[in-house]
């Protein structure tokens, strides 16, 4: 007799080979895709997309997870979790209403097209009634959030992003870095070293061989995954067919490199989710949080060390010939080179929390109504000037660099910050266990780093949320000292 | 209100975009996956089918197709047309039990496995078990089928290949072919002059470049469609978004070239069809045996003219360097220079029709029980001795050459020399509306060309069957004679 967490499991099976269909479709279609498809794909795209949240808000559903929660006794520890993510699923499903969910496709959809036109113009004004009807959808979705699950209307946002994330976790971490890193860059311009230009030509498909070969060492398994070009890098695909992507510039070579190593990190976390759950909720990766300390941990604290520059020195020279700009201190130099810049996906590490806190704050302020949206622009060069030390000319290159906004992403930001304080604290307590890690790296030795990253983060899932995960592993919730002792060492 | 037939329309839409999805994730199984996402794209495919299935077996679709049916009279032609197609989806879908769906999955997959293995080894009886469990479910597939539109078993397999086609139909076309052949290629392998070889090396990206080149100046449209690599060529993809591929050796030219033409005459159907009707049966293609028609016209009857090949010379010259080989005469000798072969894919126009009549002859006997499976190798070599005049050393180049067996697709084979012959009738029909046809191909013009096919063939949909279609554009359905004369001028 099949029981009822058997019969949710099976239809959790199917709403993930919906979403592995969906991962492939979308990865093929920043990839591969003639632009003349595009059509075609956006209605597949949205029929499997409707397909999956009718299971997820199936009139039976409720019924069976009361009968697979009255049996939760018969459940092993990995099944109970499983059922604790079936339902939170079911609860967000249908805590939206239909039609809610359509008016927000359409907006943000809208807002995105009007979005690329105001931006090229740098003309917010253009982009004001579209991007306003976005906020007031999002609005009403997180007051259907917080009061499905008894939350503040901006904690229900970013708990759809990192699940048990709040606002009272993210403020005083906040306040504390916006208070150190303005002082902080102060000093780290006065002091830092000019690397010697590295320059080109990088022929793109050099570039992308050794990339290969690097994605390869770390431990990147090319029988379960690709390498790619897309104007916007991203990692896709699924667990067992991770599809990760980078845009290669013939003049320069570090960028589309530690692209590829950051997105390497976010494949090396979903290939290494636990195999026995592929398919199920408690099997798939935690939120946009962790899942960004997987690839700032590869790229920040792995990548841009001196030790991993030691070792990649070398290679580049095999790569494209000896030059002087190859030298492992000046690829340390160049790779930790901090500046004042307007735009944060250009952003080092030193100034990156800065552009992150700015729109947390602002999205904030917006979504309660405390700030104007025809008053952003404003905003957002106080902002700049107060926490970066610069402002833009134009809102091309202010409040109109990010496509988040006008694509409903309200409550994603924090996360990118939030993923680079994480990787600095698990990397210190890996560093803990294993005092050599350093040496390790620099002879490109990554067994021992990836074996422990498996362990205690990738293998276990979705059994915890992210503080728990955090606390098992470093014996603290989030906590923002190791990243500054980090940045202290580094800079 | 929404009537019976828009609700129909709706659900049709959402199989069609279920079948794009799947169109792309084959696509993608055959051209970029690693072989390590193999087991998660098969339950993604087995996932979606189901879903498409059940969507056609729906309990309320027997009433809505009633409803809509008792308002006929409301409906325009092209809608009656797409309710007919429904009803006749609908009927296929039930008249197999789910289960028998299942096994045939199953043994159809196990037995594709063990024939790769039973081939390499050239040992028909490793896959004997697993071919008689295809059979025997075959059998059971049919006998469903035949009972539910009052069929023969064979013609029951047939009409799921393409609608409409009987063994009536084809008897006496394959039997008169059957007498012609046999001498005809005694003449032909008597009269033939030997091309001189046209040898390498062929680098493929250049191979590549030629082949897109001759597709845009066919009529294929890059912003619709891609040209990739697969170990087996094929046409994939939608209608908006086209996907062939080809394989290329380096030694060897002109048959990826002719594979890649091939694949455009089907690509330029798909890319045809009325745009009105996309996602709508009656806005997709007939079945096989057009199909074949369509990329059989572009490659028997265009592209291996001497017309096209005096055009394709110097274009190949640019390409690779002038060759004496490149002449367009000797280009013309070898693109229809004739042997008796084992494969039935490497075979030349003439004796293909004999392969095609000997599995006709023996899927029919095998299906009925007349012939026992385990003496078809020795059937195959009296069938090939007789036919085409050899016989194999071996049943990797016998009886165990063809995948479509093991993958269950017994009757599918006449549609590729039904196919050739309706290709043979339908370029008849264009050359009495065109005599100036062969000109314009010999200078490279093909716009008349694909606008007569777009009117008379791919803009029609699926609006009547195969035979009707003859009917309208030559005043006669199937007929052999267009064939055999353009034999008999060709050869």
């Amino acid at each position: 007799m099949t029981t009822a967490y058997q019969t949710l499991e099976a239809r959790a099976k199917r709403v993930a080979d919906i979403g592995g269909a969906l991962a492939i479709l979308g990865w093929d279609a920043q990839t591969m895709m003639p632009k003349g498809g595009s059509e075609a794909r956006g209605e597949q795209i949205a029929t499997l997309s409707a397909m999956a949240h009718e299971i997820e808000t199936a009139s039976d559903l409720p019924d069976l997870l009361d009968a697979a929660e009255a049996e939760a006794e018969k459940l092993d520890a990995w099944q109970a979790a499983n059922l604790q993510r079936m339902r939170l699923a079911q609860r967000r499903a249908v805590a939206i209403d239909p039609d809610l969910v359509t008016a927000m496709a359409k907006a943000t959809n809208r807002a995105e097209m009007t979005w690329r036109d105001a931006r090229e113009k740098a003309d917010f004004a253009l982009l004001l009634p579209d991007l306003d009807e976005v906020f007031r959808l999002t609005r009403e979705k997180a007051s259907c959030l917080a009061q499905a699950f008894d939350l503040a209307p901006y904690d229900a946002l970013l708990d759809t992003y990192e699940t048990g994330l709040r606002r009272r976790a993210i403020d005083p971490i906040f306040q504390q870095l916006a208070e150190f890193l303005p002082d902080f860059l102060e000093k780290v311009l006065a002091s830092q070293e000019k690397p010697v230009p590295i320059e080109g030509p990088f022929p793109p498909a050099k570039q992308k061989a050794l990339g290969q070969r690097l994605m390869s060492t770390l431990g990147f398994d090319f029988d379960h995954g690709r390498l790619d070009e897309s104007q916007h890098p991203f990692c896709g695909g699924l667990p067992d067919d991770v599809r990760i992507t980078t845009r290669y510039d013939p003049n320069e070579v570090t960028s589309a490199l530690m692209g590829v190593l950051h997105e390497t990190g976010h494949a090396l976390y979903e290939a290494g989710l636990p195999k026995a759950w592929r398919g199920q909720p408690v099997g798939a990766s935690l939120g946009m949080a962790v899942h960004e300390s997987q690839s700032l941990l590869i790229e920040m604290q792995v990548c841009r060390s001196s030790a991993f520059l030691s070792f990649l020195s070398p290679r580049l020279a095999e790569a494209f010939g000896e030059r002087e700009a190859f030298g492992a201190d000046n690829l340390y130099r160049d790779a930790i080179w901090v500046e004042r810049g307007l735009i944060r996906v250009d952003a080092d590490e030193v100034t990156y929390p800065l552009h992150i806190i700015l729109r947390y704050r602002l999205e904030q302020a917006l979504l309660s109504g405390d700030l104007a949206l025809s008053d952003l622009p404003g905003a957002w060069s106080d902002g700049m000037a107060d926490l970066v030390g610069i402002v833009p000319e134009d809102d091309a290159k202010g409040c109109l660099q990010d496509i988040h906004w006008p694509g409903g992403a309200i409550g994603y930001f924090p996360c990118y910050t939030l993923g680079a304080i994480a990787a600095g604290q698990l990397f210190e307590a890996l560093r803990g266990v294993e005092p050599g890690i350093e040496d390790q790296i620099a002879r490109g030795n990554f067994s021992r780093l990836l074996a422990w990253l498996r362990e205690n983060i990738h293998e276990r899932g979705s059994t915890v949320d992210m503080q728990t995960l955090l606390k098992d592993v470093t014996g603290q919730p989030l906590t923002l000292e190791p990243y500054l002792a980090h940045l202290e060492r580094r800079y």
